[in-house]
């Protein structure tokens, strides 16, 4: 019985001149047998070597064809008794929905972010928190990837160090220093993007109840984050040059915050920044009530320096005496590789190093060493230079048009990727309308930790270029 | 002035014909005399064209050059006025030390697991849970990584989906398939390794003051990672063929626990299974009392198959009711791939999904692509059983040579990498004079919740074979 199937399995389709191996032809035909069920499942497949003399390919090719298909579901071998065609365990699943999915409950966090990890063509996404993958440096990813991956196999073998990349976090001394903070690569933890730094942070200082004062309107995700910790999340209101001062020193004494988060520079979502005497009052306050400053630097490399915009940074005052500094590539070069980094006090990271180790042992030297790479091959400065330029020349056109259309927006410090526009109506309404016309909108209510409904919304001047973007907007506004 | 420093710099140590571009001799050569000091910090570089007409080289290559040692923080570039050497912020920092850092205060936790990843040879690591990075199969990793990186440059740009790559959670739901585990695509959630799907399943189940029982002894990290939560974490008796079901009935009703974590295949320490009878009491008990059962399952592709020793999973007998089931390739594959994943129900799965984007947004689909592509090449399945049949060919050797020395060792299940040894004596003082000696021991004490001494000891066999070990051994116990 042994041959039974063989006249059907893959007589007569081999090819030695076409470009796909001889195994994988075998892997696909068998395979393609399989599914249109002219191999029945449970049948006994050809031992390997009648399957050779019958093809007149050599047995070390069978082997290897089986082997795949075993691996890929489609046959199983039982010790002794040869191979047979598995009874496959359900269909595989579609891809992921390209479609923006319906909020259930009106929006919330979780459905804007969801609906940011779709495949949606960028342009439709005004409200993503990202360029489009165009405006970044694929071919200097890609190239660093594979300068890293050629020369040493077995870095990926071991674990590494719970630390992160030792030349990375040597790098990243240089890369503090030109924003004048001093930190040596023991101060430097990595972590999987700016999300995990916040969660190892906010885990460090707080219990559940404790207080973490958030800018209002500030980044979204880390509300929930935050909150998820058993945390309460407190909104500071967030002025054109910084926090309410007067606010601050409330909410500090009424909640005795541990933490409080803040862009110093390029806020999210309103691309301001902090003038240099709030931030001196900032340290003060957060000094007398025994705050930890968490300063969230990562659009720093798309900041158009001090004579656009002011520059100072907590961490630069204060050299990491009361502030944690973090910051990331996400942004700017490569999200996937989900490489960020803590800056703090040496024993601090120490103690951070130490809970990275417990949450997930160590985060992968890939991304480290491609970062690595990237910045020390000097080609990334001039790649942030020409995305800050390109933002320029988009943003002076961008906001004329949405005025016309009765849009607000304070255009004080021109600068970042995203303008926070007054609509003048209830954003959340707007957005609803917008996932109708399948297009991406990030209402205001979203950026404030109480989620009250806000006329304001945040606007990424790289990602909404499209006509239809436009035929939207004038539809609705004008 | 501009060219005062120009003879210095590189005159006559450019090489057309040596193997390194022209670029890299200049950012080379201006480096080494910037270290040397013979060009001095806050001297001005010459021009870029004065530079390019004193060697013979185009402009284009100074400007590389240039930009290289900017990156690398040797210049700094001042607008309209030039390139001007730096004064560096600081020397840089030794690698990682290679030595074994003394313990502080006795032995602890954190100390054997930062001794872990320091770089000593494997040979000298009895007490290591990982294999020696010669005994993975190093080239089908690289193999995978080069085939992933050259196929779509720009998969890094984007963060990807936050439940894990979609291919890979297919080709896991059919290996999940051959261990009777039936889960589709949705319901697997991958995580950076097993150490970060504990974490998660922790923080979502568990609040502070609530208790998580283990097995003691079992994985120590885990024990902190708990602690580190604000849990109660309870061991319950390992007995040879599984937990002492008396004793979890009595913590159960005591505890209430929320979570029990149980490697029910290739126990770590011990390298022993569930029996099945046990495996369904445990159900159960689990069910009675509201426990949600957690099932590590890293070891699973060491496991020599129901011959030798038991292998009923929880999850296959209850199909992710209540069971959630943990697993990843770190151990067998490469431990910096950081992939695990998280088998649950469809719902479970989905709160998992969400909770993973507020710890991390995403993980990494590098690692995600390569482990699907070695899964699908069909390659893995016999690199998994060399591994076994080397592990076989030292064990009972391995076991009498212990004998010999007096540890008494039971192999009523021989499988796995660890033998679990009792050496009749307090194993903390061994393994303190161990870490004297170069070598690395894991003393019993570790893998208890409640760290108190014990006489046992794991030994990892792959991490043993060095003369230094047993000469070590001899001395202490013979």
């Amino acid at each position: 019985m042994t041959n039974t199937q063989l006249p059907t399995v893959a007589a007569g389709l081999l090819d030695r001149d076409a470009g796909e191996s001889l195994t994988d032809q075998i892997v696909r035909t068998v395979a393609a047998r399989i599914e249109e069920r002219l191999l029945r499942p449970g049948g006994r497949m050809p031992s390997i070597r009648a399957f050779a003399a019958a093809h007149g390919v050599s047995a070390f090719t069978v082997v290897a064809a089986y082997d795949k298909l075993v691996a890929r579901g489609y046959l199983e071998s039982r010790r002794g008794a040869g191979f047979f065609v598995r009874v496959r365990p359900g269909a595989p699943l579609a891809a992921t929905p390209a479609a923006i999915e319906p909020a259930q409950q009106g929006l919330d966090v979780a459905w804007l972010v969801r609906n940011m990890f779709r495949q949606l063509p960028h342009q439709q996404m005004p409200g993503t928190g990202v360029l489009p993958a165009e405006w970044l440096d694929g071919a200097a990813v890609a190239g660093a990837l594979r300068h890293v991956t050629r020369r040493q196999q077995d870095i990926l073998l071991n674990y590494g160090v719970p630390q992160g990349f030792l030349p990375l976090r040597q790098q990243l001394q240089l890369k503090l220093a030109e924003v004048e903070i001093a930190a040596g690569p023991e101060q430097i933890v990595t972590t999987a993007g700016v999300t995990q730094a916040l969660d190892m942070v906010a885990r460090e200082f707080t219990r559940p109840g404790d207080t973490i004062l958030v800018d209002d309107p500030a980044w979204f995700l880390m509300f929930a984050s935050f909150a998820a910790l058993g945390t309460r999340v407190v909104g500071v209101p967030r002025l054109a040059d910084g926090p309410d001062l007067a606010r601050l020193e409330e909410l500090a004494a009424l909640h005795q915050p541990k933490l409080y988060v803040i862009n110093s520079v390029l806020h999210n979502p309103t691309s301001a920044s902090l003038s240099a005497a709030k931030a001196f009052q900032v340290l003060r306050i957060a000094e007398r009530h025994g705050i930890t400053l968490v300063e969230d630097d990562i659009y720093c490399d798309l900041h158009p320096g001090p004579a656009v915009q002011p520059a100072t940074r907590l961490a630069a005052l204060d050299q990491l005496k009361h502030v944690i500094y973090l910051s990331g590539f996400s942004k700017t070069m490569a999200a996937n590789l989900r490489v960020g980094f803590i800056a703090a006090s040496p024993e601090l990271a120490r103690r951070l190093a130490d809970r990275k180790m417990l949450q997930t042992l160590t985060t992968s030297d890939i991304g480290e060493r491609v970062v690595h790479r990237i910045l020390c091959e000097g080609s990334y400065r001039k790649h942030a230079e020409r995305m800050r330029a390109r933002l320029d020349g988009l943003r002076a056109r961008t906001v004329r048009q949405l005025e016309r259309l009765g849009l607000r927006i304070d255009l004080a410090q021109p600068a970042g990727m995203f303008v926070w526009a007054d609509a003048g109506r209830d954003t959340n309404v707007l957005a609803e309308r917008a996932m109708a016309a399948g297009l991406l909108l990030a209402p205001g209510s979203l950026f404030s930790p109480n989620q009250l409904p806000s006329r304001c919304m945040r606007l990424n001047i790289a990602a909404m270029q499209d006509a239809a973007v436009w035929r939207f907007l004038e539809r609705e506004l004008a």
